[in-house]
């Protein structure tokens, strides 16, 4: 199997959340050694990073700003309420390809990979592909 | 083929157009089940995103909202006059990598896949490069 | 080999440094025709995007204008002092998947790869994995 889908519970309206073990979750699943890994997130109002998993502040500063920037109210049309959290998905992004080498995702000494939620609290989903080495046994 | 070329054409200066159909098109004709697709821009003042295509006022509120984080004019150098669509190209990025499965490029159910012009209106490509599972019989 | 990892020596704070020559140096190596390439910044406060090489004042304007969004003190709760090169390393993102058709990188006519530094001058790394097309000799 190289296509998953999982489910991750976001509790605030604005909230980081770390999805390394799903990542590697499949990896493991799929009998992987190198190849590639997509993460995308199915929602409108969601989106995917990497950054710092060492000081939570870096967290707590980075939702700070985005909100900042992106403020909630700004005499938008959408009668939902959740323009903020649309643009915020698209500036940070719904995709991220990663790589991955001897059954491990490739990060940094400090990068995690994060789900977005930019309106919650909500269940969302992640999917996850896996693209193996042509080289590699199946 | 696994390789497409279409051609978009922009009829504002900031404009957000869906290309669903072309991705779906590129799968058909490429006679794909599973696998990945990357959509890429070959142009320094447009992008593509995934965002909602239900109420048309998100992307009135989207475009609203980046011409004013990014303003057209705040004393750029770049004698062209489109600095901001540059600064907006590189924010909402020229590259998105989608999941295919079972024929059909996998997205929310509020998901469309946007090219966004930043700089138009102009005459613009689109690339998709399509990616099958190693097990689909080529 | 479809890894590859490369030093990108950056000497300033912020600054945009083209890579196109270690991507079509590595697909090179690889002896790729057709396929993926994915760029990898393992990196918090780095990241890649594409954007104009041809008028300097472009990335001039496009840092002046991100450093003007994100501004480098900001009430801030991180220590180290660079929560805003963390928060543009997530806007402008660390991974970048683009095309590769007949030994090349495709890029468009005023396109280049720019490695992004957000809080240098800093050593850096930049990761390059490359999937060859399925009906290509390997």
């Amino acid at each position: 199997m190289t296509f998953f889908q999982y489910s991750v519970n976001t509790t605030a309206k604005v909230q980081f959340i770390t999805i390394d073990h799903l990542l590697n979750r499949a990896i493991s699943e799929c009998g992987m050694d190198g190849g590639l890994c997509v993460v995308f997130v199915p929602h409108t109002t969601a989106a995917v990073t990497n950054n710092e998993n060492a000081d939570p502040d870096v967290v707590h500063d980075m939702i700070m700003e985005i909100n900042k920037v992106i403020p909630n109210a700004d005499h938008y049309q959408h009668m939902e309420g959740n323009s903020a959290a649309h643009i915020k998905s698209t500036l940070v992004g719904p995709s991220l390809t990663l790589i991955v080498n001897e059954g491990r995702v490739v990060l940094g000494t400090w990068q995690s990979v994060y789900f977005c939620e930019f309106d919650g609290p909500r269940q969302r989903k992640v999917y996850i592909k896996l693209f193996k080495d042509q080289d590699q046994k199946s």
